[in-house]
């Protein structure tokens, strides 16, 4: 039998991300051990009873000592200060990354959070992958394989092309398709493909009746399943990505804005235009 | 062998609502025969080789004779003079129902199309069941087995509850829920579960531009899924329908505005709040 790739990976923050990369990593035999780090006992005790590690521990420092990798899933407001402690505890030479899914304000926020010597390396993960569930209990081996994870390296001096090599090497070993982008270009990007969509989903939902629901079918149930999601959750990643957010949202107003005017005016060549726009950038995606 | 309840069965218009009627009905055993009225030899050859009725024919005054029901499933453009028709042609006692998603102007138009003093019966219907695919190829037996269908009587002089109890008999045989309401109050409520939303899905799909789709998951997805839909249907369906649809539009917008306003000024609670009021309408509905 060969060697697993890692001796020790850690998952901070065992959710349906750090869930799901715990289980692909044991059932690919990537590391000989996968160690939990969560806050409180109650964690602990539910994720013992769910197996998705190797052993749980809400004890940082003993989790890092000899740890190759350590990945952040954590909620995205609790990233920065993961990440920073793991750059000051974890030991020399460990890859650091995270799963978080805005980058700007986690790569400057973490950038020289720490004045080791010898810190090890972080470099920012978003693994474009989901469900409308959250939670460890939603957590699947397969989750990643075959989605996008976009690393966010920013090629500035004293980040080494190995480490750049080793996160993507880590983020593809569990089945995903890793492209690299900067941070601040993935979070505009992520706007446009997420944010704004959930944001939509949210709005459209909150703005049916109730006594509308019973003639919702389909087509109300697929554009408003992402509103399902934690308003806790969201609220954090809408707050980490605000500008680019806020400026596709006035993107989205003004088409709807030229929808309402050409139905004021009964004008279906522009209505039907349109339509065929957002059908045609809708198919590029496939189902 | 108990007898089907209808000799016959027509079907004007045989796309994935039609077709979907159709099997059902052979499938249900409900009756002796169904017949399919297209427009064209082409629509015909097709048909006949999807074997989804019984008979094909483009000649409505021949499929007409005789039959228990009509089913008026073709675009919404053309119900208003397809319901026209088989009130001036078909035989006494007939009943005659559509599946058009939008209801009052079908109804207001329709009505009083026919001097004939033994006309028989439209009353409108809609059923809530649909697929991001069109055309009969897309058909199945059981699109409407669960769904709801709303069906519009006006209960206006002349409108008979033997009428209204043999429409609603009809569509509760294919397995669908009926329920009753006015055409204009379904006009309004549909709306708010599924022209906005149409209109929301294909405005968040234009307006992401082609170079962010790399890092489309799930979410957008599902939020855009129903903007796949033939632009030319839905230019249709949203003109027969311009005003609730504007006011849905605007109602939306307005939610959309203070979105962008929390995230200029990053007022979480705010955020937060009117996230939350999306899921809770959201999870009222399910999956």
């Amino acid at each position: 039998m060969p060697q697993p790739p890692y001796q020790r990976v850690v998952v901070v923050g065992v959710g349906l991300i750090g869930g799901s990369v715990a289980l692909a990593l044991r059932e690919r035999g990537l590391a000989k051990e996968v160690v939990g780090v969560v806050r409180s006992a109650e964690s602990k005790a539910r994720l013992e009873e769910l197996g998705l590690v190797d052993r749980v521990t809400t004890d940082h420092r003993e989790a890092f000592a000899g740890a190759q990798v350590i990945v952040v899933a954590t909620p995205v407001g609790a990233i920065v200060s993961e990440v920073a402690r793991a750059l000051e505890e974890a030991t020399n030479g460990a890859l650091i990354t995270d799963a978080g899914s805005t980058k700007a304000e986690i790569v400057a926020l973490t950038r020289g959070s720490t004045e080791r010597e010898d810190a090890p390396a972080f470099i920012g993960a978003h693994p474009l992958a989901g469900d409308h569930r959250s939670g460890p209990e939603a957590a699947r081996a397969d989750l990643l394989e075959g989605a996008t994870t976009v690393i966010t390296p920013t090629f500035e001096a004293g980040e080494l092309e190995t480490t750049r090599d080793g996160v993507r090497g880590f983020w593809e070993a569990l089945g995903s398709n890793v492209i690299e982008m900067l941070p601040a270009r993935h979070d505009e990007l992520l706007a446009l493909t997420s944010h704004v969509p959930h944001v939509a989903a949210a709005a459209v939902a909150a703005t049916t009746p109730a006594e509308a629901l019973p003639l919702a079918a389909t087509g109300w149930a697929d554009t408003t399943r992402v509103a399902a999601g934690s308003a806790l959750l969201w609220r954090e990643i809408l707050l980490a990505n605000r500008a680019p957010i806020a400026g596709g949202l006035r993107q989205l107003i003004k088409e709807l804005e030229a929808y309402a005017a050409a139905l004021d005016s009964g004008d279906g060549d522009t209505l039907e235009r349109m339509l065929e726009e957002g059908r045609l950038r809708r198919d590029a995606l496939g189902s």
